[in-house]
């Protein structure tokens, strides 16, 4: 039977700042991306979203970031590998210490925002990522863009990786993403989505925007619950799925270790 | 044979900006209360304090603190239980993520600042610390000031405590710490300094400011290290301290597990 | 004709949050306590806020705080008074730089939250934050709790003041606010709102939680905007009081300066 | 007779970490670039180099930074033009208002660290500053690297600019900076860079790299203050510039606005 991941991001509030509806995207995916402070995320907020994720038996990985608040991550930073292989080591740390408070185990590292842009092709802060996890946890298995070059360097050096798909984004012909700066980047029909998500977990081919097929081989998906939309449209994604006969469950790699 | 433990504060430069001589104190200290990042420190500098730690055979305790950088910790703060239980937990997680990292544990926590100071006689604020490295990891030993009520509420709820007296300070005829607001609070004769640590380990006894005798049972000395003065001062005491046969070695609940 | 001020607390999103809606809010009251990066607000955020409140012809205010992004400036810090007095002085400053780009004047000052509440009765930190606003601007004004101290502190050392109401609390007997963890503290039916303000408005009481009457002195009228349910509260009570001849309209001394 | 500004990098302290020596720099330099808060200095600590500054009659301009306490503004950020215009005006009002307070007055702008070096060549952040300062205060000064198109568009704008050379720096045959990663990039013998200075005031001219003559145009020296060998190398460099004759004073365009 097929089965496939459901990714999030989580935790982003901040202080009396609220983001997204962590409850209510606990009951759709199967992994949470849990903020550690850096681009989003307070210790109490992230430790409530810990145990709201644990209840909801959703698996937790560390969503590491550059420090940058202000910014939520999203801008490019050039940081040293020092200090970003410490960053990062800093972060996991961090959410491992609330998870092991809330009861739950950090499985796996999926960097945000721009970080995660970079180190998809940037070899440097690639390999600081993948020391930091070395350093801290090997056991820890890093998400990253499907056909990324980052999986396959982190493969190299022993990582184990997981391949991710985007439910709402469009694709180049090369299986690549489409920059959100053209066109019909991003996807607004739920019912269209679920069916390429589907297409992708049943054939391993997503449409690409000329129409082609184009193999995406991914093992998790990642989709939004930042607005109430996006969650109707997460929500319709499983439904979809489940009803397609494909179960959502925590990527194999990510499953409780007593059971892998 | 009589033996005790010196427990310094490192780790905590910041950026660009040097404090203290860590490598000095190193070779001074058998404990290092290691900044978390939220009164100092920042994770490369921690990571680099953490190898030397280990270098040295020194043991590793998370000097957690409120978070305020521009106040270096030393500011009260009101922080509400939620938000102090997840503070802390956040840096004793960050700091074992680095410590792992360096090869080492961190095997005790000390609050920093006014933290320290408020939770010694604050009930509310100090039970939020105890539940803190309950939930995170019990097996943490909670150091504080000697005499002080923390360590009893502590001890009832399960916690392994060490009590700490202070090298370079005046003490009541009650046993307490001598405002640092009135005359003759702080010591600066490295000499005497030696000699009442070295009556305190062998007799349990500190010379109080009015020249009477009061008992302070301590298992810890902190020194301090963030000025060459300072150094030198830690330095004469340890010197002083093993000439009279005093061997400096951790406090027993903070060494290595295998050997406890 | 009976005039007053309705001021609220604007420009508190940060980065990627969204916090109230300044647009709804601007249409509704007649001055902005405009945050200023301590306690919410990012540069670019709050020069949005500024150049909305300039075209809304709606008075410009700082909203200074202690710094505390986390907390939201609602935890009590004990500053002391060089660094108090210079991050207010940073604060306006910084508030001013925007204000000149947006074509428009910060005219007053209200401290925000914990700063507020402490400064009402603290005359160490009151007499902290009136050197800061004499020393960078001594024409601006100081909002402050109606019957709280810190006015007349003010008025003594030369600063103009405006006294001010809460439009959704309730007072005591002798016109204090009834504390929020006491039941009733907080108002919820906009008409009674209304009602009440229309009264402080024209009679200058205000009645207290035990049913009497009690004398409230004030120019200026805080609303909240926060929420929905606030931003149609506030709209209500505007409305309200112009239906009954009350013009809302800046408080006289934070007039532009031409008419003063 | 010949006179040149020389400016330095103050204020750089941060809550309990010192930076620098500003008293010794302010009896050295003409010019001091304060830090605003985003790369260092915290607002009371600025507020006293302020007041220094204007005892020592040293005029004094915004140093302005990326958002990067940790990362001292030395890292590339992509900040969006947006925030940096705001950031940039955020700072520069904050430090007007300290400066106000401190009893003296803003009169130029210098970007400092990665964000100097980005806007050297950057158009897109280079207009974004240049907004920045036409936004808030036409008046100022902008002072950036002698040879850069930063200043030829600044001035095409209508800034008033004002280029500088770098006392301790080699520079190529083309009269740019020899990058810090290349040999002999950094000068260190104290006579030697008075004698290039000297030259630079005198000639126009400075020694490259390669022994070949370049054309500096320049009016004013930038000296590090950041060690004790630093600051002595300043004072060698004023003391052997004002034996030649040469007068150590502001740069005409910062002069105090009666006199200009």
């Amino acid at each position: 039977m097929a089965e496939i991941d459901l990714n999030s991001d989580l935790g982003e509030s901040l202080g009396a700042w609220r983001m997204g509806d962590d409850e209510a995207m606990l009951a759709v995916v199967s992994s949470a991306n849990v903020a550690c402070g850096f681009h989003a995320g307070d210790p109490a907020g992230i430790l409530s979203t810990l145990k709201a994720a644990r209840a909801n038996g959703v698996t937790v990985g560390a969503h590491v970031s550059y420090p940058d608040l202000t910014g939520f991550g999203r801008r490019n930073m050039d940081v040293a590998s020092a200090d970003l292989v410490a960053d990062i080591i800093y972060q996991i740390g961090a959410l491992k210490g609330l998870a092991a408070a809330a009861g739950t185990e950090v499985r796996y590292v999926k960097p945000h925002g721009a970080l995660y842009n970079t180190i998809a092709h940037d070899a440097r802060q690639g390999n600081d990522v993948i020391t930091a996890i070395l350093e801290i946890d090997p056991s820890l298995v890093l998400v990253g863009l499907a056909g990324a070059p980052l999986l396959t360097l982190a493969q190299e050096r022993g990582l184990r990786v997981v391949a991710e798909a985007f439910a709402d984004r469009a694709y180049t012909p090369q299986g690549a993403l489409v920059s959100r700066r053209e066109k019909g980047a991003v996807l607004h029909d739920p019912k269209a989505v679920a069916q390429r998500m589907l297409r992708l977990v049943q054939e391993g081919v997503v449409e690409a925007i000329d129409g082609s097929l184009t193999r995406v081989q991914a093992d998790s998906i990642c989709v939004h619950g930042d607005s109430p939309g996006a969650v109707d449209m997460a929500r319709a994604l499983r439904t979809q799925l489940e009803q397609a006969g494909v179960s959502i469950r925590p990527f194999a790699a990510a499953a409780p270790l007593q059971s892998a």
